[in-house]
């Protein structure tokens, strides 16, 4: 009997993250997720979403026993209470999260050992646009800038091939640089 | 000597509101924003972001005492630990939250009160983009589907038509549906 081999970097199970890919060139239907979420309105600017479970391959995913709660909230100064991130900031650490995932995965499966990971954000917003004082005035970010520092066991330049890579299959990066259809309706 | 009058409704603070557009007006300085985010890796798909000021007119607001801690993971079918929300679950929480108080802060500039206000939202996504498996398939959300019910005191056709105007003045509308300049840079 042989124990299958299963390597681990930078607590990335590499073996899992291999066996992944080649199911998925087997079956082209298990990339595909449906990922959900619900939020109720709490007051104010104030705002709860829960997020379990989501849809993998058609099949429900039961492997979060609890939900996650997500808080929205805005400063006062935008006529808040401060009790959780306003949803522009929300956005910035979904980015980020989003890179750390890729950055840390891609490097796992190139044998890239990384010890340190870090990310500063951020992003101008023109308040004009939100309260309908412009249509010249984009309601969203103008322009959103992060910067990363990486300590890792590989050259710079390897580490900058990593970063472009990371960016043209980071999910978050790709619907914030381009349009996703967005069909929002009230319920009768 | 005379009180100012301070009209609430859906627990938003009217008259401020109406003073900050009128300031605005006045001093299309005071519409300029920058948020700031801070993420460091904490392992595997693990990673937490730190939010607390941000620049306001050119200042740092301070009305923050202690920072936001939001943390991102994956799910084990996505090789984590399912210790929090991942990346692209955290967008649909940015987009509700969003959604929910550019609907309550104009319903209360309208007069219209809202005694319940929710979102469901799902999103598509084929993992292909992120695996780098083909150039074909985008690493974002193909689509977001968004529902939302509202109790409010206020005609239907009233209502679809200040969800209409929501959608148009929603940052975060604007940065799903629309390209965001973003700019990625590897510190030295």
């Amino acid at each position: 009997m042989t124990t299958p081999t299963v390597t681990t970097l930078n607590e990335v199970n590499v073996s899992q993250l291999m066996e992944t890919i080649e199911h998925i060139k087997q079956d082209p239907n298990l990339a595909r997720f449906k990922f959900q979420a619900h939020n109720e309105w709490l007051g104010g600017g104030r705002s709860e979403t829960t997020i379990q479970s989501f849809y993998h391959a058609g099949k429900e995913d039961d492997s979060r026993q609890e939900p996650f709660y997500l808080e929205g909230d805005e400063p006062p100064v935008l006529l808040g209470q401060n009790t959780a991130p306003n949803a522009v900031e929300t956005v910035l650490h979904a980015l980020a999260s989003c890179l750390a995932v890729g950055f840390v995965y891609n490097a796992a499966a190139q044998g890239i050992e990384v010890e340190a990971l870090e990310f500063d954000l951020e992003g101008d917003l023109d308040l004009h646009g939100f309260l309908g004082l412009s249509d010249e005035v984009r309601a969203g970010y103008e322009n959103i800038n992060l910067t990363y520092r990486v300590q890792a066991d590989a050259p710079r330049q390897k580490l900058e091939e990593l970063c472009e890579y990371v960016q043209k299959t980071s999910p978050v990066v790709d619907i914030i640089r381009n349009p996703v259809p967005l069909s929002i309706e009230l319920e009768a």
